[in-house]
C-alpha cells in the first residue's frame, strides 16, 4: 500500500544518509556547537543572502513554534494566526502551555490579511484583554495555498504599523517557495519576517528546522530558551549535517519542486475530470473533493489522508506528496482516476 | 585532539547507521506509531521482563525529564532530589519551567538517601509549602556512582510510606547497570519505579531514550503531553529503529560494558600513582585530581572536561567514556600518566 | 456624575461595613480557617440545600476562574466557552498563563448550547490537539441573558456524554437567579455544576466569590493551589464576615432584585421609545440601542459605559445597575429618554 | 486566649476602618484607577521622597512577588534569595509556577550577602543552567532581623556588578525600618532597588501592599500581569483608601514602632531571665528558646506559633506583635515569664 498520507513517511534523501554514515565517528562538541553546524549555518546564510541573522536549528516544528513565541513574547502577550494555524489546532496547545492566548482569524483560503490583523488589534484595547504581539502565518499554509510577495509585504507594513513581530512558520517553506505560483525568494524573507523557519522534516531531512531569527533584538539568551524546552540536541551535529548537505548546493529546493510537480499531476488529473477541490493549493498539498466510490477505489492501493463526508456520494481528501514520492506510482495513481467512472 | 569530553562526541554505533540506512525508504506511519517502533517497545519489554508497562521514546533527556514530571505532577506539586541532580542543575530550570519547585538535599556521592527524602517530607507540613510528591534519582549519577539494589529498595519504601512517586533517570543508565559493582538488573526496575529511562544518546545512538512507565495510573493521555511539549517526532521511527537494534540482542548492554571497562583502566592507572579522586565512580565518568602539569601534558593530546582548581597545584578533571572510545587510545592516555614524575 | 458604567463602583452594603467594623479587634486565625468563614459556609451550604459541597471564598473572578480551572485541568486539557467568556475576553489570558486553551464557539446570545460543545468536542480527535475537558458558562452571562433551567441541564447531559466538567462563573449570579425571567434556584446548582461560583463583589460585597465544589474529586489539594496563586488573603475573616451577612437572611437576592428591578426600568423606559437592543437581558446590564443625540444628553447627567458605534445616528450602550443604585436617579434617568424627541 | 501567632490576626487600625465607612457610597472608577488611588499613591512617593516611580498596590504578598517577578524575567531567569526566603519556602511554589527557579543560599541570620550570591552567579556559567538575574531579600526577614543601609548597598553594589535587579519584600517594612537598629530611611529604598514594597496586610491594613517600580525599564504593560494574575481588584478604591490613611501623616510608621516595641518589651523580659533566641531580633518577630514548662504555662493564657523542639527540656518558640498588642497584655505576658522558676 503506497501512502500519500504525508510529507514524512520516509527517512531522509540518500545524500543526508550518506553524509550522516560518512562522518558518524567523528568526534564534535555537542549541543550544536559543531563545526557542521557552523558550515550549515554559513550556507543558510548564503542562501538566504543575509548575514545579520542568528540560525538555531532545532529538531521539529512544535518545538520550534513554541519556543521562539515564548521566548519572543512577555507574559501578557498573544499570537494571531488563522482558524486552521498549525499552532491553534495541530500543536495540542503548546503555545498556550507556555502561557500565551493564539488569537485567531476565519480564513477561507488559510492566509492571515492585514484586516484580519487590524480587527483583532482593534478589539483589544487595554489591560484586561491580551495584548497582541505576534503574528503568525505558514508558507504553504495548512491547506497547500501559498503567499505572494505582496501579500506578505501588505502583512508586514500592518506588522509595523501596530508594532507587531512577524514570524513566519516554514515547515513547508520548500514547496512554498517552488511553487509554480511563487513570486517569493529565500531572500526576501529576512527582509520582512523578524524570524522564520526552514523545515527540513518535511522536505528531505529525517528533521530539523532551521530557525532564522532576523530582528537582533530577539537574540538575547536563545540559546537557554531552547535548553530549557528540553530541545538542544546533545549531538546537535546531526541538525548540521543535514543541513549542510541540503544547503550546500540547490538540494533543499530540488526536493520541493519534485514534490510540488507530483502533486500537480495529480491536480491536473482530477481537475480534467472535473472534480472540484477544497483548497487552491499549488503545492504539494492536494484536497480534492472526490466520489466515495472513486476514494474506495484508490483505497485499494493507496493510503489517503483525512476523508472528510461532503455529501452523500462525495468526500474531501488529502493527498501529499514529498520529495520521495515515486513517478511512476503517481501515474498509477492518476490512471486510476482517469478511468473512473462516475 | 582526542576527546574524553563527554559520552555523545561521535554519531551511533554502526550497526544502528546500518539500520537506518536499510530501513530509509520504507514508508511508515508517523509519531511513533510505525512498527518499528512497536517492535522495539516489544524488545524494551522482553529486556526488563514486564509486559505491564507504557513505553514512549523521546529524543533527549532533559525532554523525557520535564515532559514525565509535568504530566505526573499536579501544579502545587514538587520533585526531591540531590544537589547535583541534572534537573536541579544542568536543564535551564526545565521543571521549574513547568510550574514545579525541585526541592533538594545536599549529597556527598550524588546519591539520594531515605533520611534526606524524610526530611524534605517532613519540613513541608501544609498548604503555604509545595507538596512533595515524586523523587527524582539518577543512575548512574552525575559524578558516576552507582545505587546498589538495596539502595533504591530503601527509597522505594520510603517513597510508598509517604506516597511518593519514584523516578529514575537512566541517561546513563547502561555504564550503571554493567558496572563490576552494580547488584540491580534491568528487570528490578519495574517493580521498584514508577517509572524510569533507558537512556540511548549516551550509550550508542544517535539520539534516543526510552521512558518506561511502570504505574498504570500515570499512563493517562501521555503522548498528549509529548505533542504539546514539542517532543513528538515526526520521524518516529528513528527512535524505533535505533532501540530495536539496540535491544534485538545485548549490543546496549555491550556497548555499555566497553564504555565502564575503558574509564576502570583509566582509574586504575590514575590510582596505582597513588592520585584521588572526588567521587568513588566505578563507571564511564572519572573525577580525578591531578597535579596541573600532568593536566597540562595531557591536554597536549587530549580533550578534557570540567578541569576545576583543587590548590595551587592540583586539580580535578572529569574524563568521560563510551561506546566509541577506542582502547588503543587509553593506552595512550594512561601511558603518560605512568609516566608523569611528580 | 452618577456613574451606570459598572455595578462595581460604590463599596459595601451598610450591613457589610457595620459587619467589618463591629469584628474588627476580633483575634482570628488567618487564611480563612476563622470562625467567621466556617459560618459563612456553612449559611452557603443551607441556601444553595446541599452539605456535601467544599467551599473556598475567593477575592475577585478572575483568580477564581484561573484557579478552579487551573486546579481542575491537566496541561493538555482546554475549556469551552463562548466567543464572548470572560475567560476569552476579559482576564488577560489568565487561562492560558496557567498552561490552558481556551475553546470557543460563537453565540447570539451570549450562551452555550450543547450542539456547540459536541461540535468542539468531534473536532478534537486525537492528541495533536488540546483535549477538551472543562466547559464554562456564566449566569447571568457577560451581555445579561440568562440560562434556563432546561437549558444548564441539556448542557449537563452533552457533559455527562463527553466526559466534560461543568463550570459556572457565578459572578453576576444574583441577579442572573433573581431575574423574572429564572426558573433556576441557588438549590440547582449543586445538582448540575461540578464547581460554581457565587459573586460577591458585583453584589454588595466589597469584594469576594464563594466558590461551591461539588464534585468531591476536584477537592484534592485546592488549599495548595489557592496559596500558590497568590489568592490566600492573610486576613481572610474578611470574606468569611461579608458572606456572613449577605447569607444569614435574604440579603444577597435582595440586593441582586433591586439592581435588576432598576435595569427593568430603564429598559421598559427604552423600550417604550421604540428602541432596540443588542441583547435581550432580564438583568441588571442593558445594552440598547440609542440615537447618538439622546446618548449625549444622558451623558450629561450620567457616565455611561462601552458606546459603540452602530451606524451613523446611533450607538450602543452599556447601562448596569447594582445593589446600590438609586431609585430616583433611574426616574430623572428614564425621564430625560421619555422627553427625548427623535 | 489571647494571640501572639501573627501580625494580621485582626482587622486593621480604626482610623482605616472610618475611611472606607466614610468613603463607602461614593462612587469610583474600579481597578485602581479611582482618586483615592491617585492620593495615595501621591503621599507614597512624598514618604519616599521620589517622584521618579509606578506604584502599584496589591492585595497580598505572594500576590505581588509572584507578579513582580515574573514581570521582570525572561523565562530563563531566576531569583536569588537566602534558604529561608518567603519567596523559596512559604509561598506554595508561586514563583516556580510562574516558570522561574528561586536559587538559594544558606544564612544564619536569614540575611543575603553580596559574597552569596556572587558565588551563585559564579556557579552559573551558561545556557544549560538558569540565569540569575534578581536578588529577592526582604526586610525585616523572615526571622526577624534586619539589614543595615551598608548591608544593602553592599548588595547594590553586587547586583550591579553581575547585572542584577535588586527586589526587596517589604511584607515586614514598617518594623525593619523603625527598628531602632535600623540606619536605613524609607527614602533610602528608590535609590538602592530596582523595586521594592511597602507592606499593609501586617502594618495595620485589612490588605495591601503598595509596589513601588524603581527602574522604569521595568514598568512597561505592568497592569496586564497585575490582571492576568487575577490580581486586579475590581474596587481598587479599597487599596487606596487604606494606603491614603496610612500616609496621609505618620500612621504607618507609628503602627510600626508599636509593634516594635511591645515585642522589644518581652525580648528584654526573656533575656533577663538569660534565655537565648534563635536570632537576634530587633523586630516584632522574637523567636526565644524558652524551657516547655514555661511555654506551657504561657499557652494557657496565650496563643504562641512555631513551637520547635530544641532539646528535650526546651524548646523556641515564635512570638509576634502587631499595631494592635494590648500593652497591658504584653505586661501580663511578661509577669508570667519573670515568675517562673526553672
Amino acid at each position: 500500500m503506497y501512502s500519500f498520507v504525508n510529507d514524512y513517511s520516509e527517512g531522509a534523501h540518500p545524500r543526508i544518509m550518506e553524509a550522516m554514515v560518512k562522518t558518524n565517528l567523528e568526534q564534535t562538541s555537542g549541543y550544536s556547537t559543531d563545526y557542521h553546524t557552523e558550515n550549515a549555518k554559513r550556507l543558510i546564510k548564503k542562501a538566504i543572502d543575509c548575514d545579520d541573522v542568528n540560525i538555531h536549528i532545532l529538531v521539529g516544528g512544535t518545538q520550534t513554534n513554541a519556543i521562539a513565541i515564548s521566548s519572543f513574547l512577555r507574559p501578557h502577550q498573544a499570537a494571531i494566526g488563522v482558524d486552521t494555524a498549525h499552532i491553534n489546532v495541530h500543536e495540542t496547545g503548546a503555545i498556550e502551555a507556555t502561557g500565551h492566548k493564539v488569537l485567531t482569524a476565519q480564513s477561507e483560503d488559510g492566509k492571515l490579511k492585514p484586516e484580519m490583523i487590524q480587527k483583532i488589534v482593534n478589539e483589544h484595547t487595554d489591560e484586561h484583554m491580551v495584548q497582541p504581539k505576534l503574528v503568525y502565518i505558514s508558507n504553504s499554509t495548512e491547506i497547500g495555498t501559498i503567499y505572494k510577495l505582496d501579500e506578505i509585504k501588505a502583512i508586514k507594513e500592518c506588522c509595523n504599523k501596530n508594532n507587531l513581530l512577524l514570524f513566519l512558520d516554514g515547515a513547508r517553506l520548500g514547496v512554498g517557495l517552488t511553487s509554480k505560483e511563487s513570486d517569493v525568494k529565500l531572500s526576501d524573507l529576512p527582509k520582512l519576517c523578524d524570524a522564520f523557519y526552514i523545515g527540513g522534516t518535511k522536505n528531505g531531512a529525517l528533521f530539523g528546522e532551521a530557525l532564522v531569527i532576523c530582528n537582533n533584538s530577539l537574540n538575547e539568551d536563545f540559546r537557554f530558551l531552547i535548553k530549557q524546552k528540553g530541545a538542544m540536541l546533545a549531538k546537535g551535529r546531526l541538525l548540521g549535517i543535514q543541513f549542510e548537505e541540503l544547503f550546500k548546493d540547490d538540494l533543499y529546493f530540488e526536493l520541493a519542486r519534485h514534490a510540488n510537480k507530483m502533486a500537480i499531476l495529480i491536480k491536473n488529473a482530477i481537475s480534467e475530470k472535473g472534480y472540484k477541490f477544497k483548497s487552491d493549493s499549488s503545492t504539494n498539498q492536494q484536497f480534492p473533493i472526490l466520489p466515495n466510490d472513486l476514494i474506495s477505489e484508490l483505497e485499494e492501493k493507496f493510503s489517503l489522508g483525512d476523508i472528510i463526508r461532503v455529501d452523500d456520494k462525495n468526500s474531501s481528501i488529502r493527498i501529499v506528496t514529498s520529495w520521495a514520492t515515486d513517478e511512476n506510482i503517481v501515474y498509477e495513481f492518476i490512471k486510476i482516476i482517469k478511468k473512473f467512472d462516475k
